[in-house]
């Protein structure tokens, strides 16, 4: 019986994208830098998946997100022409990732959800960004849990078979929600349930993928809303 | 800077005795079951410090806080004339632990300081007890820190500094809030930030410690929103 939602967060419950250029324009002009913001961002988003790679390839042991981040970043500020910024403005963009915007259907959507299953994070992000976020946002989460917790990133078994454990449930009593095929092949090859909603807009001009199931998903809505009506919460 | 408040959990913010003292009855007049509820609930929280003790110790490998209630009811129920309780009975009362009661002042203090500070527990209790507790009894954390999470119970220092690890902070940016002189004594030693308030009826008639702070702790309150109070919240 369907105990708990776990829920992907960036791109799923979030959208980075907006939310980060949104905030970077405000501090560029507020500290007078110049950049393409949007393509910053784009970029930045690029260098997550190989980033992680080397962790999950054990080229490197365990990393948080926050360090490769912040090491993303620094690779990346001399072809976008801002070398010069100092420490405590590299700190504010990565913190940037922390405080981002929900989906117009999120919070509304999790709320129903949640008088009818425990909900929480399944993520890559760390704890601490994580836990910013839900304050910011308001996303109603009873429960985090963060690739911090099990010092592996998604799709390591570790991760899905880790959050089963310790909310002490069989796998298939919980069904991950996610915009990202990827993850939900990897959930449901552990045997947790699978919801896909769509986000198409996440990556900007550049996405090039999610736009649809891939799998026969238990559920697929176009977002959190639905999601709810078809789980009858 | 102060950026969490971590919460002891049982007795501190729920008052676990006339919780289950009540529940018990109410399940027993259900089942025609007999017995002294108080002295069981009592003799139950007795068995809780040696039943951890073997695993603070490293006499026995890892065991979570639902199997240690478990064995310690199983061990019990003889001494109660309730040996024929059956498997889906034990259970119920085993999950009685996971359905609490707060404080009269709780809820009202919790919701006072989590305006200015990520609020949490810091519990022995497991994952899935305190998720289903914040749910039952309204408790708005921000985050959850258990036991299962760093495989050591308190007063071990993998907790508190595990702990402040996740929130990816320093120790004295954390409080721990706590009813338990040895609990703030352990924090302290680690580098926390301390507030003691008493709960004097915790543990009924038997009550034996913990009326009052017995070190320097930067905060004494009398309940939750005395201590919001003193914290300006």
């Amino acid at each position: 019986m369907l105990q708990a939602l776990l829920f992907d967060v960036f791109g799923t419950v979030v959208d980075w994208r907006t939310s980060l250029v949104r905030r970077f324009e405000r501090y560029a002009s507020e500290n007078s830098l110049k950049a393409d913001w949007a393509t910053m961002a784009d970029d930045w988003r690029s260098e997550y998946e190989p980033a992680m790679k080397a962790v999950r390839d054990g080229q490197r042991p365990w990393t948080g997100l926050e360090e490769l981040h912040r090491e993303s970043l620094d690779r990346l500020l001399p072809r976008h022409g801002l070398s010069s910024l100092g420490e405590a403005q590299r700190q504010q963009l990565v913190l940037g990732w922390h405080f981002l915007d929900p989906w117009p259907d999120t919070l509304a959507g999790l709320t129903r959800v949640k008088k009818k299953y425990i909900i929480g994070t399944l993520s890559n992000g760390g704890v601490r960004l994580l836990t910013d976020m839900a304050r910011f946002a308001g996303l109603p989460w009873d429960v985090i849990f963060s690739s911090d917790n099990f010092r592996h990133y998604k799709p390591a078994p570790e991760v899905y078979l880790g959050a089963a454990e310790l909310l002490d449930t069989a796998p298939e009593n919980i069904m991950l929600v996610a915009a990202h095929n990827y993850d939900l092949a990897a959930a449901r090859r552990h045997g947790y349930k699978t919801a896909f909603v769509a986000r198409p807009t996440e990556y900007g001009p550049r996405q090039s993928r999610d736009f649809k199931a891939e799998g026969e998903w238990e559920f697929v809505a176009k977002d959190f809303e639905e999601l709810a009506g078809k789980l009858g919460a």
